[in-house]
């Protein structure tokens, strides 16, 4: 329901501009596709972002409610802030400026807004099939990442693929007394944590045997565009809040990060969990993990090894169930020769007054690659103006209100830039 | 406040029966003491019992509201039931029948029903100190523990000891996004995984350094007990309701569960635990965890070695803090050479038509051990009249009435038992 209010929210500010729009239905949560064609002849430029936002909880730590955006200093807050509804905003506005100023848009624009991003777009290939022909563009922009700091424009050009799994651990059918059954009766917390214990060696190596078969070194221009942007590793390191960073050994902060793969928990559950003990063996555990893949990676192999690790721990005594949960997808890549990501560059330098960088993203956004294998040719331009420590996913999120303005004046150039080409640069 | 009102609804009933009452606080919860004393020349009775229980958690899988009892068949159904109030009513009704039938009873009785057993009795011994002279006795009556089957009464000449502790991970300020952190900043979920993992080795023994120091094979005596009970192995696996019963490795099912220390983990929690997934590496992450402790090792010791085993575990990027959690203690053993053993023996076999087994209890109750240590000559007689399958820490506990009635009965032919004999054969 929220994910509709949502798409009928941007759906009336879209109207206003003199878009046609529609929501597109899906197994799953709506999105909401827009369009301003000024002229068929003119190139056409598709905005993907995404209307739904991380889990709120812990809430408790929210200084303010987070669904009530407020503002504080140069920093907006509130979910969906930086992570997408704010940077989609940034879109809007562009065309809002353009349309106000010269009565019409320099290019026809055409915006895709997923309901479904962040439980990892199971249904945007549904859409792809579905309406093919209406998503067709001559680049796709896309503004859900951060800037690596502040003043510092910068341009994605690869994001991590993402498998996520529950695993169950189940033991007695009620919780049984440790004085009584310790000893004899296996426990499914400590069955589930020595499981969890064998995913990764001390040298943050992951142990799923297998797991690196698939995964490629760095190039040699690869390494020179990590090499230029060399002063992140610091940043990560302050904006993360740990005393010392970690990872797997024999690699540089920013390869573990961007092209390295990884194995998370993200949740463990089990068991008494209130104040003071309760001496119990606990009829079951749940964990929540992740992996984070790179190119080449094929996430069906991925999954089907993990799944043959975990059972082959399992010791007698205790059931574990593994189920992957929908979504999630391959790592994507881009190549940044296409002229696309030169026009970029440049509306980038306008707005922020300096060259942007080249980075990856660590996270997933799969709508990029799932874009590229229905169309191969167009470029995927992923520009994102939120901030490392913007508690994308965490309480109190906030987009930078300086990024936000100069995010409307970038997209403002690079909606003129593409005008001023040759569509034929930008052909499918 | 929970506690109080129990002590207050007891103290009514015992008042009823001609018993001086008195509620003695301690800096935790108070407990109730209770005397009758008939004639300063007959031997005194101490029954030992606790007004409080465990948490109800998950309140969801009970029936019926816990604190409202219920009768169905010849169970009767609530928190307490058989741990420990149900247990303590069995005495007071004994009582009752004695002073109905004789008018007076043949012992002098004293009732010290603690308020603090559940958790590890932290101002037990607080009381003995402050009280010793009133709690003086020939022998100690405690009714706590449960019969290995239905119509096998047993009596308990040992328990094992408990220390419990908490365990905390913290690692980055604020949850941070596994994509933009993931492969750098260690991961307070994994890191406790790995440490609870490294507690135990896949044949089941403890691996905390010293751990198993001081701990003594059984005698000839002994193993010649256990022998007599072997049947409770297979019950042991019954009412645990797992297909295959497990522990460590070279030691069989009642020597793991009665004479043998472990290691146990009661609760897991942090990071994400709702619906689907959420791809955070979480600030902290918390376990709840206790080891079972068997006679000679000392309990503050092997907190030691514990807190030491988990320092070294601990990688650089994530603090880890212990905390042991107030109550616990060591192991107790009696002698059951002593004639109050027979007299309990011989009032069981009148009450249940059998001879009761002398069994070993595998929880932990500190007061027997802490009485002890300041009457080192009271016999401390621990009758149980629960049964292995009564959901003692977990919901629908209940306790049969049969047993209950049966329990009444034996208590009668006790307090006869200890009248009849010279108080010489109990004297301290």
């Amino acid at each position: 329901m929220d994910v509709y209010r949502a798409a009928r929210f941007l759906e009336n500010k879209l109207k206003v501009l003199g878009f046609q729009t529609e929501i597109w239905e899906t197994p799953g949560q709506p999105s909401l596709f827009a369009e301003r064609i000024e002229n068929p002849k003119l190139p056409t430029l598709l905005v993907y972002g995404h209307l739904d936002v991380q889990p709120v909880d812990p809430l408790d730590k929210w200084k303010k409610p987070p669904f009530e955006p407020w503002v504080q200093g140069n920093k907006l807050f509130g979910r969906g802030s930086a992570d997408d509804k704010g940077q989609v905003m940034i879109h809007v506005k562009a065309c809002e400026g353009l349309i106000k100023k010269e009565g019409r848009l320099p290019v026809n624009v055409k915006f895709i807004i997923e309901g479904e991003e962040e439980v990892g777009s199971p249904n945007f290939e549904f859409l792809l099939k579905k309406h093919r022909n209406r998503l067709e563009s001559a680049a796709t922009l896309i503004s859900d990442t951060a800037m690596v700091a502040e003043g510092r424009p910068s341009i994605s050009c690869a994001t991590r693929g993402l498998i996520c799994f529950e695993i169950e651990a189940s033991g007695p059918t009620t919780d049984l007394h440790s004085g009584s059954f310790g000893g004899v009766v296996r426990n499914p917390l400590t069955v589930l944590s020595q499981i969890l214990a064998n995913m990764m060696d001390k040298k943050g190596k992951v142990t799923i045997p297998g797991f690196y078969r698939d995964v490629v070194g760095l190039t040699k221009q690869e390494r020179l565009l990590f090499k230029k942007v060399k002063f992140l590793e610091k940043e990560l390191g302050r904006v993360s809040g740990v005393p010392s960073l970690g990872g797997e050994k024999g690699y540089s902060v920013l390869e573990r990060v961007w092209a390295r793969p990884t194995f998370e928990i993200h949740g463990l559950s089990g068991g008494f969990q209130g104040e003071g003990s309760k001496t119990i063996i606990p009829t079951c555990a749940l964990a929540k993990v992740s992996m984070r893949l790179v190119p080449k990676q094929n996430p069906s192999q991925i999954a089907s090894l993990f799944i043959s690790h975990v059972k082959k721990l399992v010791p007698k005594g205790v059931k574990v169930a593994v189920r992957q949960i929908p979504g999630g997808g391959p790592a994507w890549m881009e190549d940044i020769g296409h002229p696309a990501f030169r026009a970029a560059s440049e509306s980038l330098k306008q707005a922020f007054g300096r060259e942007p960088v080249f980075i990856r993203c660590g996270g997933s956004i799969f709508a990029p690659e799932i874009l590229k294998r229905y169309f191969p040719k167009t470029p995927v331009i992923l520009i994102g103006f939120g901030l490392p420590n913007e508690n994308s996913h965490a309480p109190n999120e906030w987009l930078s209100l300086e990024n936000y303005r100069r995010g409307i004046a970038a997209c403002h150039y690079f909606f003129l830039a593409v005008a001023a080409r040759s569509i034929v640069n930008f052909a499918n």
